[in-house]
């Protein structure tokens, strides 16, 4: 049984491996795969995306846990959510918004609110300590309430048993542009890349037309192109999880443009 | 069987992957768990550190390799420790001090000594060249020493027979704060994190109160709190392996505070 | 089945986990090893370099996959070669060069260019989609191509199945330094690691003599010592693969010289 870790803990301290220990203590045979551990600290929204873009490559069935957790500690739950795709762990802050389809997330307010789960899925309130490693840490739940479940559910626990069902958990609004008038589309720049592409909350299908133009910190770049090869100067792409991205080949986009995280991209169709 | 590696290796280079090729070769159903490879070069007391916060949420009877060894190839010992934890294996620098409970740690100078092993405990110097990869470089010997006596343990081979008995080894002494006073302990910062929280050799227990200042680079933090949402502004809290962090919630502390491994902290109680 | 990962990926992205996912999906069996995802972006020759030093210390018969690749999308065929060290799959753009033996790379220009394979390997391109996952990107080849035929090599598939059989590949000439008359060798650096050693092309095995002086950015160093140790000052050592290391013991020598990859260093024997 395949389970992942996502967070923002980075490698250089003990924190990934106690995590590790603890979910192998309990299961021996898991294969544990990391997703990455250096989301930017508390950064919950980049943890959503970039679990977007891991976890529809696993086989069905695996534990996918995701630990970007301000508020740990308080009085904020910790949930399980069960979908066709396998088991979601963490913080009920929105970080497990991957997994669920982006009709439940409509309307949902930029910084996350409650939401109603759509069919096919389920939510349970990690309440059942018997199920978490004792004593409970006030700053460390990741190993001590989401490896155990982890480890649990990898041994076959009916999520059931974690605690109370729930009706509605904190989700994020869908990745994706929203509609600025005719042919144009207002995105985010959601996440940088290691090569410095400039990644963006509009879709491939969200267009169109091929030919457009993105604007981003004051310079238009026109698109697409169909490969990094063919950025030979700033130019748009479809990545490989669908999201549009400002890319240079072999160079950084983010760079030339001076781009971060949250900054408006605006594109422009058709011209 | 669980072999877990603490290393100042980094994972840009192909030191790591050559001890893990090493160590499947010989024992292919070997499960290799990192701690990290982020020490920082030659920082045996930070690998001695973060291995405490690592190794007890691992499961009895792992075999725990780490290498941190400015003197590798030159005449100290490569060693392995039995306890009842498992089996602990590297340099004969201190880098293994985890291992070891602190009343053997008692009064070991500083930088680390020679120190009588408690009940319990017995180490054995890596001298036998049979489990050894041949031949031996006078540069990496966590590939040609530690990575293959790790596998022969994790085989089932009995530590005796990796070298002759030991009844001293490099120890450093424990991670705690010193008696400053009536009231006062003197600590280090020995660790900062990702989070940016000063991690200093002051545990939790050592307080009878839970009112306390922590004085570091001039500023007075206040304290405890009970968890990293509470700390608005600078705040020492205990951290999830049981010693005391100055942190500030959705920031770094060590950044505001500019403070760095090694700083000194002066913690009053009961103000 | 041992799967290995030399990619220019980094670990802040979604990218490795997918790969992995993927693989797994496939072969839940396959033991999946990163050698690094922090190769340069788009650096060839440093990647081949450093799987130079990481699949000799594997067992015979892993699946190495080595992705650096500015031209995914393009013309550049994927390729999967044959040794008997086991499989090498990537781009063919000369970042499996690590595999063949220096015979065969004799001659080849500095950038890489076609070579004929020796007795003994066979290269396949792979151009048979039942093996890839369909549908496959233009910006996304070792998720998509990459990993699921490293999955099906590790389940038994037969090579010949991936696609035709070809007769040149792309290599780059060997990591050696160039003979610049009577006891002068020519070499460059190749790489950085950790520790700031500049690990240049020029091998041990080259030299007639361990009297040298090695100059680099105008400053002249001495060697050979036999340990990191014994470098007080800035000396050449002989590192763990053979090649030659300008290192300083307790320090970083390509700070202290301003080194960095590509540096020429000229080395004279016998003074």
């Amino acid at each position: 049984m395949i389970i992942t870790l996502t967070t923002d803990f980075g490698l250089a301290d003990p924190y990934v491996s106690a995590v590790k220990g603890f979910i192998l203590g309990l299961n021996p045979d898991a294969v544990i795969v990391d997703v990455t551990h250096e989301v930017r600290p508390q950064a919950i929204e980049q943890a959503a995306f970039v679990l977007t873009g891991a976890w529809p490559y696993f086989p069905p069935g695996c534990v996918h846990v995701a630990v970007v957790d301000p508020g740990v500690g308080t009085a904020r739950r910790a949930i399980a959510l069960e979908t066709a795709a396998g088991f979601f762990i963490g913080p009920d802050n929105g970080v497990l918004s991957a997994a669920i389809p982006d009709a439940a997330r409509e309307g949902v307010p930029d910084q996350g609110g409650a939401a109603r789960l759509p069919d096919g899925a389920r939510a349970f309130e990690l309440s059942d300590a018997r199920f978490h490693r004792s004593p409970v840490s006030a700053t460390f739940h990741a190993r001590d309430v989401f490896a155990p479940v982890a480890a649990h559910l990898s041994l076959g626990v009916p999520v059931e048993k974690l605690g109370r069902r729930l009706e509605e958990v904190t989700l994020l609004p869908p990745f994706r542009a929203s509609e600025g008038g005719p042919g144009v589309l207002f995105a985010r720049v959601v996440h940088i890349d290691r090569f410095g592409n400039a990644v963006t909350t509009a879709r491939a299908e969200q267009l169109a037309s091929r030919e457009i133009v993105a604007e981003l910190r004051g310079r238009r770049v026109p698109g697409l192109v169909g490969a990094y090869a063919e950025a030979s100067s700033l130019a748009v792409l479809t990545g490989s999880t669908g999201f549009l991205e400002i890319a240079l080949g072999g160079g950084s986009a983010a760079a030339v443009l001076g781009a971060g995280i949250g900054d408006r991209v605006v594109i422009r169709q058709g011209r």
